[in-house]
């Protein structure tokens, strides 16, 4: 058996900045990699291409040719100075999967793919690659990227044909959970039942700014003094809401001198939950706090939305396959939600879509430190092999 | 009666930079700003002459060429887009209390004086020419300001004499208050008991950066959270002293991303107090409950002192004197401590030094906004003549 591990060390040594792993969309070094796992696709049986959307393409033929297809895959492109794992650790899995098969043609064919971009580093648009997969790549988003497309080798006018096309039976994206939650909880594998909902929002507290000497506690308009009370506030109501995390992760202080009263805050506000009701409430809920404080305090406050992106549930029929496979396999079954987006959040709009997370250790991620346990890796091509065998079975 | 805001906003137009009020230190626009008050000083019967640390010194002789010098005054630098008041005020209403004499000769001579700098602006070292004074310039701060002191047309090698000598009777200033106490009790004027002691302190919060979707809240170590936490308790305790300010005005949050928890706070932390133990005992205790919130939530904390600068009282006879001069006006007697640091607080090493605030309206200082109000001028003006008047009954 191949080792995962060793090969996606192997592919994170395709760079653009030697001593750190960056690979963006449609990257030089994105060749090595293609090159790599092309080789080790087709070693084990399988036919191989590269998209017009840059997506690098194996497919294992199912016994018949009017077969339904299952899809497994997840993205090769990296944040700058990444870790070796994120995203290429999916699209690995899927050919050992396919490798473990030694040649046994099932009555589906498997297509593992290794999506362009996800992580929106160059454009800043993500998900060019499972956009493109689904047939969601307008006009604009085309214009940008059709220099790069043609520069990698690619024809731009074709990117319509990356559109995965015929039955398909689903798709199934393995990940690192980038959390510690598993850690936490001794676990090796989580199963994700959908990718939480995000709000983004700017807040601006504003007061007086004034002489930190000569203006006494009780006539101040300290804007972070009562910044500092409303981000209390998020943390307390946030930990009140099950699944829910509420993050103030910019205060830029304004004028921002030691002997001057803060004038004003400019925040930013995350909020994610699996629930778009519940996430919308608590954002509503966290802004009331922040106009009473405010009010309280001879403060202003004012928000701009920059976000309100809905939560993506994952297939109920593949996720409960899945989980019986890890039940199967002697693992215990946790449900978790995923708070990072993930292509199988795309990818779900399409046709059914399932993701298995493996322990993060240190809950690190977009980081050189980024790492997995390889007893994990092994459990998750168990836990892959038991639900190829689950959908041989539903299929035969 | 020469109109004082007048000749104030008069001066307000010798700037570096047009359309707003920036004059620092031996810059071209002081020598408008003597030209002017020697003149006006001349008028009043005064002989003037500029130190050799660029201090203007009007010198109105007494009775006698033996008798005692009681010397009046503030600084005529300003921070950059200052306002027209703060400093020039003071020397202002000096040469204005001169006017009022007619030329009548009192038991002692007055020295109207002028500092060259007090705001720190040029060379970062705030009271030059108040410290050229009392002969506190050293060998290292001279190397650095004799070249600007030559191109004045002044001597440095000559700034010894800058100092005074002889039989003193002590200093007044008049400076507008600078911040918003006086008109928030509806006076006019304020005695300063004294000059607080001032801490500073820069304070380190280190948790953990991690992902904002993916981190739950309690696995999360926080550090703008915690920032906050701390940021409370600094406001609720100082407000627990009375006479105490404390102040954070600077919190830099890194990475300072929307959808990354903050791994570190960089703040700083801002006491006073004209009491040095309590002034001391407050930042104990504070830097006490940022460990204990550090340690409940799994952050460290680090701090560096960066100032620890004792309070200084002003002469307890000379401010009594005000005291009963401002009662015999008509005036309530209202004595506060000054939290910003003034030329009188230099001077006091060496001579009796008394402060007489007037009102800011708004609190506003170092703004173009910052003004004084006509009645308070004609007040403080009051006050110094009835001060002037027990002089020469004591000295007579």
């Amino acid at each position: 058996m191949s080792d995962v591990i060793a090969r996606c060390r192997l592919l994170a040594e395709a760079t653009e900045e030697p001593g750190f792993i960056t690979r963006t969309f449609l990257s030089a070094p994105m060749h090595q990699v293609h090159d790599h796992l092309r080789g080790w696709m087709e070693q084990a049986g399988m036919r191989v291409s590269t998209d017009d959307a840059g997506n690098l393409r194996g497919v294992y033929s199912a016994l018949s040719a009017e077969a339904p297809r299952f899809f497994i895959g997840s993205h090769l492109d990296t944040v700058p100075r990444a870790g070796a794992f994120d995203g290429i650790l999916g699209v690995v899995l899927g050919v050992a999967l396919v490798e473990r098969l030694e040649r046994r043609r099932l009555p589906f064919a498997i297509e593992v793919i290794g999506f362009s971009e996800e992580e929106g580093v160059r454009f800043g648009v993500p998900f060019i690659g499972s956009r493109a997969f689904i047939g969601d790549v307008d006009n604009e988003l085309l214009a940008r990227i059709a220099g790069p497309i043609s520069a990698f080798g690619l024809d731009p006018n074709r990117i319509s044909e990356a559109r995965a096309g015929g039955d398909s039976l689903g798709y199934l994206e393995f990940h690192i959970e980038q959390g510690p939650v598993l850690e936490s909880l001794g676990l090796s594998l989580g199963v994700v039942e959908a990718i939480s909902g995000q709000s983004r929002l700017d807040v601006l507290l504003e007061g007086k700014a004034n002489h930190a000497g000569t203006t006494p506690m009780h006539l101040r308009r300290d804007a972070l003094a009562g910044a500092a009370e409303w981000i209390g506030v998020v943390e307390r109501e946030a930990r009140e809401v099950p699944g829910a995390v509420a993050t103030v992760g910019r205060a830029a202080v304004s004028p921002g001198a030691g002997n001057v009263i803060p004038g004003s805050v400019a925040a930013s506000l995350d909020v994610r939950h699996v629930d778009d009701a519940v996430r919308r409430d608590l954002v509503a809920r966290l802004l009331r706090c922040g106009e009473q404080i405010a009010k309280a305090r001879c403060l202003t406050v004012s928000w701009a939305q920059r976000l309100d992106q809905p939560a993506v549930a994952m297939d109920s029929t593949l996720t409960q396959m899945l989980e019986s496979a890890v039940a199967h396999r002697g693992h215990p079954v946790h449900r978790m939600a995923s708070g990072a987006g993930h292509d199988a959040m795309i990818v779900a709009r399409q046709m059914p879509a399932a993701m298995l997370f493996l322990r993060s250790p240190g809950g690190i991620s977009h980081h050189p430190d980024e790492t997995v346990l390889a007893e994990d890796v092994a459990a998750a091509l168990d836990v892959g092999m038991r639900l190829l065998e689950q959908l041989e079975q539903r299929h035969a």
